[in-house]
């Protein structure tokens, strides 16, 4: 079956679907994204996702592209016609096509397309196992709160951590801390045995995941505390693990070459990926 | 008549100037640009901007679309199809069409386009009178060196000069100097009549107007100051201007409300504007 995207209105054949040159999303990376999680036919945090998405539209001024109700509707018609029951839901918004101008132009109708592709969560050996991250300078603008298309710095990250073997690139400030990986958030579990990951803030983008996770350790009773932590810091940590709408919670066993405590996933994560994926199933199915 | 643009080998009609939904530079900004000014049938420091385009793609890792004997007749071909004389040559290039993945993707054909429009230079007012300037924080990534299309801070700031109704904002780093404008590049006459400008490096785009005023300067005996300056330098600056490539050199009279000097655009900006546009009539005709 031939994967169907929504494309400004209408459900298109994926490769049919263009958008024109003179979408400031092409020329700008004028626009904002999500990507939310099909998992087993249901969709995760969806609600929390367009909070996001509408944060991200109001802090640059892009008018919504439809109600919430609609757009609930199109990603439920996309799971339809692409009949999935493990996917990524992704969709963005641009500022609409308007003649290449920095300022933003008086009227346009905001762009909105969405796509869907089947899942690649991690492999059972990388969920046993753990996967390692290397750390390298975090170069981003000042506005990571805003899930924008603005990604090369994230690109330059990812690729750098590819080419050197490893999942994920950390992404670290003038500071030495920790702010994020290059598409997930980063956690620790301190030498004495506190869950520590950054505070949310321009820094960061407070993943959905992560507000999860942190919901999901306060109904556990667990202890967390949101701040900055340093590289050296992490290379003390008892357990290492990041989190993401794709990778839910992910063990990470080692940080630029070096094992992470024993050098295998700690009891905390083991326990924290388990509750996420119970609390996950407890989601209504939409398909 | 209706404009023309050029998309992955096809002359269009802009109206019908597509690309893929999954082109890198819709979903990530993985892309570069330039803008080549066409003055009265001439193609300015075209050989300049080509270079620039080459450094860009080279740090990006993208593969240039096409030689540069093959771009330069794409754009004489845009220039001869679109019959104008006094334009604007915008093209980019992306690293193509591929699943959405932040690494890079194995194989993927550069993808490239390439639009015009008619130039609006700066009015006769703005040259005789000067333009305002405002100051606002500079957001950006740590790679300004890079024309790429990451542009979503430039925007907000480009508006925010709009909307407080002054012709640009400059940016001002955490050290308080200006790095730059939101699309042009920033000059002062200092109070002991020293021409200075931000050096060139990641923290500014190296404007190939920038360059070729350099150029002039030098020919001209001029002597000037590449290095960081603040904003309360600029502020007890005798003159200012900008420079771009729309623009040229442009005078600047009013920085966050206050006069510049005497508050008219003084003799060395108007010298510099009278030969920079000298030496662009020195230029080929290539229509």
């Amino acid at each position: 079956m031939s994967r169907i995207a929504y494309v400004n209105g209408r459900y298109l054949p994926l490769s049919q679907a263009q958008v024109h040159i003179e979408d400031r999303g092409y020329q700008f990376a004028d626009g904002v994204y999500e990507v939310v999680p099909l998992y087993r036919g249901r969709l995760l945090d969806e609600d929390p996702h367009l909070d996001r998405f509408d944060y991200s539209l109001r802090e640059l001024q892009i008018a919504p592209p439809m109600s919430r109700a609609a757009l609930k509707l199109v990603l439920r018609e996309l799971v339809r016609r692409n009949g999935l029951s493990d996917a990524l839901l992704y969709f963005q918004a641009t500022r609409g096509v308007a003649p290449r101008d920095h300022k933003f132009p008086a009227k346009t109708k905001t762009a909105f397309v969405a796509t869907m592709r089947r899942s690649r969560p991690p492999s059972a050996k990388q969920i046993e196992e753990g996967v390692s991250v290397m750390t390298t300078r975090d170069i981003r603008w000042e506005r990571c709160d805003i899930k924008s298309l603005n990604l090369l710095p994230n690109l330059l990250a990812k690729q750098q951590a590819t080419v050197a073997g490893v999942f994920e690139a950390w992404l670290v400030d003038d500071d030495d801390n920790i702010t994020e990986g290059s598409s997930t958030n980063a956690w620790i579990v301190t030498s004495d045995g506190k869950l520590v990951t950054h505070d949310a803030g321009a820094a960061i983008l407070n993943g959905i995941t992560r507000q999860r996770v942190i919901k999901l350790m306060e109904g556990e009773g667990l202890t967390f505390e949101q701040r900055a932590f340093s590289r050296e810091e992490a290379m003390r940590a008892r357990e290492a693990f990041l989190s993401s709408s794709s990778s839910f919670v992910l063990p990470i066993t080692r940080i630029d070459g070096k094992p992470v405590g024993e050098g295998k996933p700690g009891p905390m994560t083991r326990r924290l990926r388990e509750i996420y994926v119970a609390a996950a199933l407890e989601a209504p199915v939409v398909i």
